[in-house]
């Protein structure tokens, strides 16, 4: 895919004003970046790109290791860790069995972190409880990065949401990103939803009425003067979208699966509803899908979900070699 | 192991005629193979051997990801791709855990390839359905290496039996192939036998009557003009035998227990059996055996089967290196 | 943390002498070392732990492949090698499952080691029988290491036990090493035992009556002459303890809960407990802790828990490299 000019020069100011700003930290939180920081991360991540493209890997981390520690499933996020890690020469302890190990023999999240800080150079956490990686970044002197602590944060997938809309429409400044489906448990959307409250775009939630955006995500990011709109009336709002972020929506969270039935139809993202949307916009969603978007849709230039994916890769890549003090 | 003076020749025909003949492409199905394609893949796996004998290990592939993607487990064959991977320099996901990941949330595995395919160059699949491999090249952009689609096929299985074959004994034209056990549900015997059949061999069938060859694989062979000969009188063929391959009876093919017990003694091949056979000839088997080969027999120069295991690090590793460009 | 003088100058007189000492060798029991041999893999130990300190990593491996072959989870123990053969440059075969994979198709022990064997240079076996890895290394042609044998051994925790009191405190001759908690079950109090005894050192005993010394462990360090002292009363013996090494009392072990609970507070070291302990000595814990030891404790210089399971890094480097001949 060809760049974007536009993506070529956003990240230029802040080129290499802050060569030390994220080292040893920890990535924890949407609400640690400031717009200065993010596009000081897709700058480098940028830079990864363009160095993956053409070189495939290079050893700026070499010998470094990192410890994917995952305290439940995520097949894609810890793949794209080991991915990123690898494609910068550094190397990988895997631990997904955490149910098996030590851990089940009562040992505390501090230890565990404490232990293998030991062996490792950083450390990326995946935990089923809020706070988790707050609490292992108290303990721990290598840095930690959050890949999602139960129904907190996921501060990498909002990161790399947010790259794409860089990458691949440039700047958000006067976008309207609309997002579509489960707007009440998508920890995705409300991250996201931070995250462009940095800078002028205008919001629009489509979703079933149980599944609305949660007031006081509403009313954190009304505080910064960002126009948002609700409503049902899809076919309204998509001929002015730039970015339509589709998210899932779970048949559990439906008490009357009649409820879910009628739902799951009328937000089918397909070529046909497609035809009323700009030519130039993208289609988003963080995967994994299960029938929100057609797969007649996937070879249409604006279905974008893929090359997310993508751009999750550069984003971990900035973040890992930021933390270790190489970028 | 001292080298064949003929397994050193036998590939040169073929020595870099094809330098790209596999670059891209898909390894799916033993039938994709002509007899100039398996000799040519087997001169890239004997240069492999000789490189491992030489220096172990060397940077072909550095900076190369291969995905090893297992909806099944299977630690041998994940195992020597992994080995493949890292003698040639380059680095690995292994996600094993499909069950557990977003898979399990209802993802097709046209998109779990696809998202896998972001962030590696080639992806090896096991999984428990036949035609899986054949779906996920239909959407992969990345080479994907069939590693055993159920009932299916195992085309690196019979690649590296083919290959023991030349290595240990040479071209195999003019010899004689035994295969004993169960012939039925042994999908390494089907694939090797249809290998086989673009050379001019002899092949022998020793099964009990519910485990024979199955009528297809005879006829498909029989086209080809191949002599195969069933019977039950292993004491007859044994001497005659060139390669005997041995499969494991399982149990579980049985309804009566008694008829397994029966038979399973009658097939052990032991120290005492082997004086019937030729002085240079080799036992091949799969792997794991569960007594249809005694231990006493391991030591035995003609039992090739640990040796088949070491040759399919060599066509595993040509395999990679043919499918990534870099043979 | 700076390095104690003596450190430095302990491991000297067997510098270089025994460069292939331990070159394709296996290593199963803590019974297979002299002391001579001990300061020799202490002595390239702390080597590893300089080069670490000064590069992170370093390719004296480089090409090298390990199996972790773990038949019983252990993620701090796998972890610590992957870490080491990692920092070495080194590649690995991680097999953490294998109760779904052909051993739990009936597959003797010994033909795995066969099997893997031809992919890797070196095996790191943890299995839950007590002489499986003298098993393996009777089959195998690559080194074996015994990373934990059921009851039986785990010599190289053992061995990162003593080395931790090399690095922290020198030389162990003079000293008094008080053992705490279960003395009974508790594999490595066992094992660091009978290394100690091969140095001029006092060791205290110090458990619940259920849970003591074993009278064979006893008897065979009796008959080299260390002294030995069994008691119960903590208090006493803990002003002259220069190694505190605290291990797990694990509820299972009693039949009465009512006598674990009581037993559980008279034993936790905690910052009070240790005011009538030396200034300069060390409190040990093979971890994890599930209590023992208060997290108030943690800061106290004295607390070398997790220096200790640094030292395991160092000696796991040093024995890789020694086995495979690169030391």
């Amino acid at each position: 895919m060809v760049l974007e000019k536009s993506a070529q020069n956003i990240y230029l100011p802040f080129g290499d004003h802050q060569g030390t700003r994220f080292y040893k930290q920890d990535i924890l939180s949407v609400n640690q970046f400031s717009q200065e920081d993010l596009i000081y991360i897709f700058g480098v991540a940028h830079e990864m790109r363009e160095m993956v493209a053409r070189v495939g890997t290079f050893d700026l981390l070499k010998g470094k290791i990192l410890a994917n520690l995952f305290y439940e499933p995520s097949t894609r996020t810890s793949s794209s860790f080991t991915a990123a890690m690898e494609r910068l020469g550094g190397s990988l302890i895997p631990i997904n069995e955490v149910k098996y190990s030590s851990v089940s023999k009562g040992e505390s999240l501090p230890d565990t972190i404490r232990t293998l800080e030991c062996y490792v150079d950083v450390i990326v956490l995946r935990h089923p409880e809020v706070g988790a990686s707050a609490l292992a970044a108290k303990y721990a002197k290598k840095p930690i990065i959050n890949a999602g602590d139960g129904v907190g944060e996921h501060p990498t997938q909002a990161l790399l949401d947010l790259y794409t809309i860089f990458e691949e429409l440039g700047d958000p400044n006067g976008k309207t990103v609309t997002m579509l489906g489960d707007l009440k448990y998508g920890r995705t959307v409300h991250s996201l939803s931070r995250l462009l409250s940095l800078f002028d775009v205008k919001l629009n939630y489509v979703s079933p009425p149980i599944l609305r955006m949660p007031s006081e995500i509403i009313a954190e990011i009304n505080e910064k003067n960002i126009p948002q709109n609700e409503t049902e009336n899809f076919d309204e709002i998509l001929p002015e979208t730039d970015v339509l972020y589709v998210t899932r929506v779970q048949k559990e969270r439906f008490e009357d699966q009649k409820d879910y039935e009628s739902i799951k139809g009328s937000y089918v993202i397909d070529p046909d509803i497609m035809k009323k949307a700009k030519e130039k916009m993208i289609v988003m969603h963080p995967l994994p899908r299960v029938g929100e978007i057609s797969m007649e849709f996937d070879d249409d230039p604006r279905a974008a979900y893929f090359r997310q994916m993508e751009y999750g890769l550069y984003v971990r890549m900035a973040l890992l070699a930021l933390v270790l003090g190489k970028a």
